[in-house]
């Protein structure tokens, strides 16, 4: 049985996990994330599409490309978490599961990192955790995508 | 006599009018839109250029390019009404009629839409006609448009 | 066939209109307004009940009044648009659509005017296309009172 | 080799969990999640000591006896999330990894459930998982343990 | 001895300087600054690398670049100063010293104006002085990058 | 002996009663709450002046008829509940007993609701009781009145 | 036919209600407050479970007790009414009628008694109507609990 | 030589002066005041027509009746001064100069009379000299209408 | 019989009266409204002594100095009525009438010119009257201390 | 001649000083406080009861208890100084002189600790002295408490 | 062994103390407490130099020339406590301990009383003990400096 | 030919510069300083008047004198920035081109620090700089300068 695909989405500055303040973020890149995010998934039977952009319009496309491509979204959404209300239409638009994931405990942080526009249409969020985030991100929407799937005969 | 052009300017998620949301926004597709747009330009006299994006540069570069381009401008800004002063500058740089417009009554929505960084630069601002808003801009823009021509030599 | 009734009511100090601050609101006086809406509601099938008072409580008392002479309600509150919740409650009591119109922009006017408690409950807002907002308000009234009667038996 | 202890602490008003508004929090009960989290900490090699109080000092006690007795704190706070500051000094008191846990995403209720108290001392913070997340925080709290094991020597 | 390489930033609507608002910005266009600042760096031994984008997430991308291609930058970040986190965190990332600078006063501007998120991790802002704030932002970071070089071996 | 007079004032809207908002209102009518609060006020001793009125200058008035007609007064000021200094102002001037009630639990409702301008000066608060607080404001009157009248000689 | 029970709960400080602050709630004590509702509820055909405690969880655990063992509560939440978010969810948790009653008129004092957590969940709140207000606040669940008996078959 | 006329007029309450509240506003009458500014405007050649309503609409229509008959308005609103910017609206359309004025020193008093709506568009604004401010307010006001009569030619 | 004295006191920038933002102020300069002061005061019986300080602590001194030498004071404190607290105390310590004047109307201005802390503890407020204010604040102070002269055999 | 007794109360996560931050509170244990506030009360003729609680309510409890039972109190209310009206209506409650006692300065740490709900009803506030602030409160207490004999005859 | 020399300093109307406001401040003149420091201070074996000025920049003067001459300082700032980021930047400038110490209990007093500028930067902060404020202040610093100079050996 | 005179004023605190928080300001001396903007100023034909205090009301005379006898001014206001209103106006009234400067980054640091009364009425700002930005100022004030020469025959 194929696997089911889900998107994992990154937002700006990303790229440069493990080469800008390690004192936050750790030493682990992202390229590190994705081979652990795509082995995690595939355990669980999940696809991982993993990407990562700096640009806010790119991940609207790509929240909409997952529509009718994926079963659901873990997304980091980086700074756009807190001045996107783009990316809070884009989520409430297509109807899927996401989970919105923060490496670092942004509470801990400046205060303009508290609010996110992300979270009120998010299923679930989580922080705090490391780059071992995405694992326990891809458990939770796997485990969402399976209860939907065994309550609805879509 | 040639029709003058006027762009009108769609925002993020639009490309999903009629998919998403329809409680809120109608089943009538952005396609739709834009066929009823041109329509009721003609019988204006407008020729209707109607564009999407979901990317707030791309919107900032479209009103530039309506400054030689355009008599007037019809646009529905989406998330970005509320966030971007990008959009307040661009419009404020070109010198052109700008009709603000949203298919939903904003204000009877969350409160972070009640708040527009575009509406004080605004000729004019229009919000909870559904789709039908459209043609009351344009016709709203022709009138502008006309008034304009009638007093200025240019 | 009758023309269905609809009741274009003006709030405080419009009585002045075109004698005062013309920069802002233009030397058109309500007069001229009342012949014009008049000539495009009878245009659209529309009797237009136009009326004009400084008291809150008397637009209350038409609003009201509206309840069953009016199929809809074209309203510029004037001051009142930002301090009177009577009206919303008003508006919210009659269960007719309501169409909010301010001459000027009001969004780029002093920050006092950027809140109306009316906007929540009216079916939509336009503003800052002069004395021509009349017309196409009663336009946007129109399309909506044709599409009521085309959908419910009433 | 016997497990490591860790604390499942509840706050106010989940003894009633599944008897409350199930549209909110579902119909497990605590019980169910006691059973649930005992049996996942036994496979990650956790004795998970689980209670529950409607006290704030009762759970500020309880902060103050895992110091010398657990190797973290798994904490579902309850209302007292957003108004404890005496929970936060405990927190902050012990020196233990502590995961703020909520059933439901607390973001998409009433805005005085958006802030908490905990959270800035907390190693993580989940919400919106359902009961599922007490698994999904014991294994975070795992992860924490484990690595705070092969690195230090106590 | 080659040139060290700075960068010169420029966001959104500044490609229209010279056109819009010449009250506030003056008749200079962006092409004369360019050739200004180039000039005025040769002076100072650096190469200046000139561009503008009205993309946010082009900016982003832009000092990402500069980590490895760069000495230095100066960011005449238009709109983006107020609203952009993403830009903060990039400015944050490539640990380079950073001039904010702007062609007006912004402080004697719209009250939107006054906050920036770049200020805090910028090495120093400048506004006020017209175009030749180019020059002045190249001298002050010229004399950081000769400081920076004189007592780090790096 | 004769009865004791108060007045049952109520503010915009409530002339709606029974017609407006049945799920926050129910459906009794003015009229029928009239009947009620005589027949209630006439067990108690109490001859009840019962009005209604739209205007908050009328509003004010009658609370300065009062001051040498009745003996107390239950004001439901709808709306201007949240809007009148005037009525603050009345009430204070008048030294009268003044309880004020609201149908609905206005607590429950819009924020805008729950400021009074009328409960500093108020002897009593009651809200939520439906039409059924029109006795209990009458009761918890009647005491007051008794008390000081046993109290004071006048 | 036995009577129902209904608690009447009494939160910090009310113990020493008659010996703190006469001037604010007179010199009535609680156990006065006690006999007299006893007397009234037996009246109204309600058995007056009357209770007082400092502790907020205590007051928590009682609300839950009522659940199962009261037709309905009438609570003076004290200084608890506006800090205490754990008894608004346990009121929103037991799904029984739940009078707010306060003493003195919590509107004529410091701002900070002016807003109350509990009160958007209770069915209804008085204030102002001293020691009385025990009498009118167990009148109104008589009703409320009447009104509910008869309308369900419960 | 006829006088010129000026109109005084008194908002909501002021009826009542004398007669409330004499810590704040002394016992003097509003009749005595009447009696008092007619004398003092015969000595300075102004005709004074002294007028007193307890509704906003009235008071925005006799400013408008004083636009033809009147050459300035000493204007005390009362309660009016915090809430309406319908007399906000009428003392702009007017173009009389305007002095406000209030008996008691509203600055002492609570924070909600600290703002007026009035005194942006007044020409000067005067509290806190008793019913003696009337005078004061009109020897203000005939210095203004005589040195506008000497510079222009009306 | 010897004329009483009352200190007129003039704050920062008052010196440049006449010389600066004459739009604002006028062409009168300070040593002018002395004059005029003077002579007034002298019709009244008062001798007026007249400062002018850029200094806060001076303007307190005075105010001190005020206490045994004078039977009241009119205060100009430019800038300082926005941010000295020390003034306010001063004012309060001396327990002298004191007329808290501007020339110009602060209420029109910049909204930081629209908080005084002089004016809670000032007899009376006045401004906008541009320099004959002097004229009408010695006017209401000689009819203060009349009063209490008259009132009081000190 | 006996001693007085006075009550020093701790609040929450005190139990654990000496323990927990040393570098904001030392390494002195609650217990080597009790002995040296023990000393310094016999010194000056005060028997110290010295007492710990996490739990709100007991705190209330306590201060209810000295009423009868001491002179006065010291406390230190921990977290529950921001958070409590509890306490502060205790306080007020008990007609004691109470001095607020803090151990770090928390005027120099997180926002959350500047307000204090204890301060506007204690008799004097002290913080930032180390556990030397204990001996420094009695010694303050001492003073009131002689000074309260002196002058009554209690 | 001569004495360690402290600065008491007094800011702006302390010169005033027992002549202004005795219900607060009480009868006690500045001199008075001028004798008690310095004998308070010499039982401590300290040189109190102790002086008032109203001048906010005669104290920053006094902090500065403390630098070198004195061990430490009490500073009762009045007035400026609410306003001087200048005596912020002086006592962080000098390196000393500084105590804050105020008179009456500023918590019990006007809101713009509760903060000050000072305490984030003192070494601790005492308010509401009248003048003996002063000789627990001197007792905390003579404590402080005596912890000082045991452990450094400048 | 002389050269024109500017005027660099320096606020409170400054005069210990070198000697306070070098981490944030350096070790240069306000002497050193002096030494090297007189020495730039000369390069630019500026003869430099350099002055500090740590008194508001003496900068505001310094600033007024600058009327007369400089051609703009270079300040440093330092805390004052953030509390003076008459720096503000003196600015305003003095009619000189002013360049603001910090030598730190001051949005950096506490939020305090963020606002400037002086920066709407500057010239231009900078700040970040070090010390170095004093000659950056000159620079750019020099430029100002001799613009304004040009275009001016004055």
């Amino acid at each position: 049985m194929p696997d089911t695909t889900v998107f994992v989405l990154n937002g700006p500055n990303l790229n440069l996990l493990g080469l800008r303040e390690p004192a936050v973020y750790g030493s682990t890149t992202l390229a590190d994330v994705e081979v652990e995010a795509k082995a995690a998934g595939a355990r669980m039977g999940l696809a991982v599409d993993f990407r990562q952009s700096n640009h806010e319009g790119v991940l609207v496309d790509w929240i909409h490309e997952a529509r009718t491509r994926a079963a659901g979204i873990v997304i980091n959404p980086g700074a756009y978490t807190h001045t996107s209300i783009a990316l809070h239409d884009a989520v409430k638009a297509v109807d899927l599961p996401v989970i919105e994931l923060h490496i670092s405990n942004v509470f801990a942080r400046e205060s303009f990192r508290h609010h996110s526009y992300l979270s009120p249409v998010a299923a679930g969020v989580m922080c705090g955790f490391g780059t071992h985030g995405y694992v326990l991100a891809l458990e939770a929407l796997a485990k969402i995508v399976a209860t939907r799937n065994a309550t609805s005969p879509r």
